[in-house]
């Protein structure tokens, strides 16, 4: 049984403003929480329908448990058809990231992507690549929004994403900065190297002026019909299959 | 100005029982329906804020043309922010498919696929990567659906989607079949040739085990990560651009 101010406070994460300002957003469903407990992340407390009470995994004796109805799960979750459970999580503080973090790896950065569909199918498939670091434009979508959430499929609890200028953090880098342009050289043709920055632009508008700029290696996906441009999240998904297949052959 | 039933009329192709029945699906903006006028599909009617009468292109004479107010189009619009301008499309009469349409090509075979916008951003890859035919199971999600005509961006109307029972079209067919499993061969070492089909499953299931039996050639997107999963729209873009990549080599 959930007290009213319970249940007024969970709805609350459901806007970015209160997630912001108690540091809290939510995960749901067994899988994604399973993933959740042992990863870095801190839960703050879980909410379950009674039948999901023996699926719980093992969890450290400080995080609370609620035991809800339907009802209750119904008015907390952020989804139309809740999945039996719930849990808050603890934003972690975002540390700074420098050169020597991105060095010998792959990392993505997203300058103003707007969907949080695709920021989520963007971070399940650097998951599925081994790809470590999205890096966010700070107007980039918020990665705690719930349909981000949902769409990384637990892959969020992997795959560190953070907020920056990234003016600032491009200017001087000697880290090869790769871009996803309209008119760049053929990404079939790209020497991809051993480390670098895929820089991924807005849905519509894609890589502003100033980043265009800061791009070493501008690369294109060949047009072979007549589609005007394609999905942000599926470029950065041909750019990350590409990548892997040159690092593992 | 419109009537009341000319306004109950389009709301009632928001919904795919009356799209079926009247053979009519809707299309929204500018762009979407400049493309769209030019391809194969015929025009029932076009719905426009004054502003957007000057934008108009060249339309056939039998096409009705209805100026609207902001209400009014607020109404009909299957968007939550509608784009000034709508139109009333002729569902296509689909044509059966045989081998040698699909001879000498690549096609794209979605075997359950479930989501809207994920079978909208399959049809906006395909366009780009000039695959023609789109093929789906007859449980697939209906592409007439406001929100995978979204997703596609305009290129539905030069990519051809048809539903068909997949067992029959499948059996017998002496192209490749190929399909993306969890436990094929890798990617980056599929000889493509130059004709085939992709089978793409459903979201959460993957392939059917009758469709699994018609697969001549299993194939895996090599996993680097822990995800358990790509996007099923994800992981048809990778498919396109490495059989794109091998057929302009």
């Amino acid at each position: 049984m959930l007290s009213k101010s319970q249940i007024g406070f969970i709805k609350s994460l459901h806007q970015k403003k209160y997630r912001k300002e108690h540091g809290i957003f939510i995960i749901e469903g067994i899988k994604s929480i399973a993933e959740f407990i042992p990863a870095d992340y801190q839960i703050h407390s879980v909410y379950f329908l009674p039948q999901y009470q023996s699926l719980l995994p093992k969890l450290p004796a400080n995080i609370k448990l609620f035991e809800v109805t339907s009802a209750e799960l119904e008015k907390i979750s952020t989804l139309q058809a809740p999945q039996g459970i719930l849990a808050l999580v603890n934003i972690p503080e975002t540390s700074a990231i420098d050169q020597n973090t991105l060095r010998n790896n792959f990392s993505l950065v997203l300058d103003g992507v707007q969907d949080p569909g695709n920021l989520g199918t963007i971070i399940r498939t650097a998951d599925w690549f081994g790809v470590k670091h999205v890096i966010c434009s700070s107007n980039t979508v918020e990665v705690y929004n719930p349909k981000t959430v949902q769409a990384t499929m637990g892959s969020l609890c992997r795959v560190k994403v953070s907020y920056h200028e990234l003016p600032e953090l491009l200017q001087g880098i000697d880290i090869p900065v790769f871009g996803a342009m309209l008119n760049g050289s053929s990404l079939y043709e790209t020497k991809w190297g051993s480390e670098g920055l895929v820089v991924l632009g807005n849905e519509g508008q894609g890589v502003t002026p100033e980043i265009v700029n800061l791009i070493s290696h501008p690369v294109t996906i060949p047009r072979v019909g007549q589609a005007e441009s394609l999905n942000v999240a599926v470029s950065a998904a041909i750019f990350c299959a590409d990548i892997s297949r040159n690092l593992n052959k």
